[in-house]
């Protein structure tokens, strides 16, 4: 058994509880089947159980360090590089005829998290390499693909994402790195600095290529005038690119991954290389960004998973204390995990953790069909629900992860302060989440500023439609209908409470947009209610048809329990916000702080 | 202006929201005054400002390591050490007939705020030596008071609280070091391990006086037969007692504070000198525990205060974005205090502490008045007030001091996950505080299953009577009538639902207590209410009788606003489990996990 996550829950989570195999009717998918989805399960869990997570804590004390302006990274991370490379996981996801193994992106995000779970900094560098070669193939010319790609595939370069600068991070559209045309057509100079590049140096690799967002010289300001470039450290002649590495920042905790500050044409040197068509580098990113953002939602959700399961092997062995009503001092201690609160906070993880990966499955079933998908009207609906969900599948478990790996700790209580234990670590790891790729604040101006208004509000309505189908058919059980009735009820008064805020509209964005954050918290908790209902149900049908894993089925049915009865309440205190009419955070002045 | 806290605030806590003052009336502070108090808080803030704020983020890069068996800390600590001896703050609050100033324990309290604002863990070390001494003179002996206090009041020697054993954490009554009888009376040999001893060695000091809990051979098992000790590092002839460290604990945050792994008696020869009478140790600590959980909770305020007023001076400064309904990307970026949601981050954090700070001002003044209190009737009165409300002002700072500094990492963004800005640390620290002094758990079960039967229920009736006094005296002003009448709407509620709690004590403890950390919880969020309704109160009389100050003011009334509308509201989800009579936490098999 690992130590790190439940295979058995992954297993459930893709075949029964949702049926990836449905899948494999999709025709780029059919050559797939259960075994060969599963070999690449097994395969991911081999490369985390044998080399990322032996190394998981030491990447954590020996930081990357920048030395004569070059990135030093664990000499650990070398081989793990080449194996991602060797063994075809940058590539998976790509067609047969582009080397890949057309493997469902849904596949291969579950084997992300069984990295990630393992050893999340190490995780990132094929992940990053395989969204910038992505970019590349999907929007570059043949000569670039034909330069980067197969380098990239193989493991030998490093690919990075170069969007954030020092006064263009939420505000993307104020980035001010510029390219200047030359001679050559389609080759600029770069000249301005690009800040927090994971992986944006480091000696493990050949080559790093940037995939970088710049304007160029006259082009229009804001999101307009912005395109895309590739920018190699080092150019295919051999010859050093003006790429400098200013400074590496340290941070609280992924600590294993480097994440650079760049800048560019010091020399006036530096040459990029434009991928598609000018200033359509922003739309060419963001068609990226649905994935990246579910993509760290589901890091968000692997470190949580790890620090439970690190959580839960402590309670069962810790012996502590005696049950409330025991007075008997002579009695042998009992394990902590009798105890009701050690309980509760394993629930809670528990609860936090298999919903969000449920729902991030359920995105990645959607956006695997969406490629595929021939149908205009049922495409629609799928990418529109997909764009509603984004948002949610992104700040939920990046939120809730901070709070499920503080529950971790506690558990341990003072040993888990101390780096005897790795739950301090996945504390520590999960707080990077709710920033990157998004604030929590943009997700939520992003979700009731414009995904609830896309094609006239069908992404709310067909969201709503399927968490009623779900407590619907849940109904249909008398071991369920208690609970689901509980959650149609708290339902209701969500969808009516947000039809006030939807109101607000008309008062005009600052105050529609004022508690924006209170809504993608209450979208959130909706969202993993109905994965806890989808869970349920499954579980209820395994246990109705006889199985020999009773337990494991009692314990999803009784976590659908604590997930009703403990979290989805606290919609009731979040929705009273949503009728308010006064506005504190608008009529807050800065100088009365 | 300090950087680690508002002085504007403290003092308005004490002198106008609630009146410090009042405690010169009482016979041991007559010689204090307004100015004396004020100058006490000047003399901190200097320390705080010019000694110990300068190497906080030092002290957390050079973490103490343990050398041929002897900490290592910090350097510039022995200075500070000295200092704080020295200028009398180890023994401020004991009598002037002991050398002390008889400075009330709630100024002391308000200094070590602000120590603990500029540098946590540097503020432990004078924290850790006045509690232990306070045992000492106490219960000790006249040899023992003259053999140990001087120097420890001096800060040449420091004291500790030796209690959590490997297995002896939670629960105390398993705690196994022994205490065997010499020919000597009064001295014993000491055998066993301690572990997690704050300060429990290093070279700052010449000598480290354990104040140990120990269980003298053939005592009773259980709290019964627990006594307490002095164990000294040095023996008063200069001769080391046998007492090794055998290690040290690194931790994710609180670094610069050495917590020591200790071993006595490997040969035999480690002698404790015990303190009052046999058995009763348990009982000597539990009458300091009161203040030390106080404590904790003000070192929680403390840093949450601390990362607080750096994301404000950070928000105030960083442009980024522009208003929602600004489109022109020509006009400037603002400031991001301007957009709500960070707004909304800066006032969670403005209630919380400002809010916490007020209930431990509130406890400390009770404190104070107890020990001087000759009116039987009135002095039960207080006590068990503060009995009550003690595990509230632990926990609630505690608890919610991670979020509060979670969200001051927020407002930063990628800036605050990085080493660049101190707020990460604050995150790292505050995690300590739910854990030491009794979890949260624990504290959730002393409020639920002890401080609120006591006395006959006295604890809880006097809260709630000085609440609904507050709601009642806030109803008076028209601009504070409508929030005051939400605050009294759902207090009436939350009170109905904690009889329905009550009502369960019926079916026996587990199930009493299944939720206790819940109610612990809605408890926490009334109190704050009430300190919001009091500060409110206090802010709108100033504005009506005129001030220079109206920003500040208006700040506290909206913040109280802002406490109402979004923290008051959690109390409806939390309450509802009150009702409940399904209890997953109770029914979950730990198979199931």
């Amino acid at each position: 058994m690992s130590r790190f996550y439940s295979k058995k829950d992954l297993i459930f989570q893709l075949f029964e509880n949702q049926n990836v195999l449905n899948l494999t009717a999709l025709p780029n998918f059919s050559d797939h089947s259960e075994d060969t989805f599963k070999l690449i399960l097994d395969a991911a869990e081999q490369i985390a159980t044998n080399s990322l997570y032996p190394i998981f804590r030491e990447m954590d004390r020996q930081e990357p360090q920048l030395i004569d302006g070059l990135i030093r990274i664990h000499p650990g991370m070398k081989s793990i590089i080449q194996k991602f490379g060797q063994d075809g996981w940058v590539n998976a996801i790509f067609p047969y005829d582009e080397g890949g193994q057309q493997l469902p992106w849904t596949i291969h995000m579950a084997a992300g998290f069984i990295f990630q779970a393992a050893n999340y900094s190490a995780s990132v560098f094929p992940f990053l390499t395989t969204g910038a070669a992505n970019l590349i193939r999907t929007f570059g010319s043949e000569q670039l693909k034909e330069n980067y790609l197969p380098k990239m595939y193989s493991g030998n370069w490093q690919g990075t994402m170069a969007l954030t600068e020092p006064d263009a991070g939420s505000s993307l559209s104020d980035l001010s790195t510029t390219a200047f045309p030359t001679d050559q057509p389609g080759v600029f100079k770069i000249r301005g600095q690009k800040i927090y590049i994971s992986a944006g140096d480091h000696d493990a690799c050949e080559n790093i290529i940037h995939l970088m967002l710049a304007r160029i010289s006259g082009a229009p300001s804001g999101t307009k005038g912005i395109s895309l470039f590739v920018v190699p450290k080092i150019r295919l002649d051999g010859k050093p690119n003006d790429v400098l590495t200013q400074g590496i920042y340290h941070k609280m905790g992924y600590k294993g991954a480097p994440i650079a500050h760049l800048m560019m044409g010091s020399q006036d040197d530096c040459e990029g290389y434009l991928v598609g068509e000018e200033n359509l580098g922003l739309k060419y990113m963001f068609q990226m960004m649905n994935e990246a953002r579910l993509g760290v939602g589901m890091n968000a959700v692997a470190i949580a998973t790890a620090a439970f399961h690190a959580s839960l092997t402590y309670a069962k062995e810790r012996p502590q204390g005696r049950k409330a009503n025991e007075k008997d001092l002579q009695k042998p201690q009992i394990p902590i995990i009798e105890h009701a609160d050690v309980k509760r906070m394993l629930l809670v993880q528990k609860c936090i953790t298999e919903g969000s990966l449920a729902l991030l499955i359920y995105c990645g079933i959607l956006s695997d069909k969406i490629a595929q998908e021939s149908d205009k009207e049922l495409k629609l609906k799928q990418e529109t629900l997909l764009d509603f969900l984004t948002p949610i599948a992104k700040s939920y478990p990046s939120e809730m992860g901070v709070i499920s790996t503080s529950h971790a700790v506690q558990v341990l209580g003072g040993a888990g302060y101390t780096t005897d234990f790795p739950v301090e670590q996945y504390f520590r790891e999960s707080r990077i989440h709710p920033i990157h790729e998004g604030t929590t604040g943009i997700h939520g101006l992003d979700l009731l500023g414009r995904k609830v208004w896309m094609e006239d509000g069908l992404g709310w309505k067909l969201w709503l439609n399927e968490i009623q189908e779900g407590i619907g058919e849940a109904k249909r059980w008398s071991e369920l209908i208690d609970l689901s009735t509980s959650f149609e009820k708290q339902l209701t008064t969500f969808i009516e409470a947000s039809g006030q805020m939807f109101e607000k509209r008309k008062l005009g964005a600052e105050i529609l947009l004022a508690d924006a954050s209170l809504f993608l918290e209450a979208c959130g908790i909706v969202s993993i209610a109905w994965m806890w209902v989808k869970q349920a149900i499954t579980a209820q049908e395994k246990l109705q048809n006889g199985t020999q894993e009773t337990h494991f089925y009692l314990g999803k049915i009784e976590a659908f329990r604590y997930f009703i009865s403990y979290e989805l309440p606290k919609l009731t205190g979040i929705i009273q916000r949503f009728y308010a009419s006064d506005f504190p955070t608008l009529t807050m002045e800065k100088e009365w702080f």
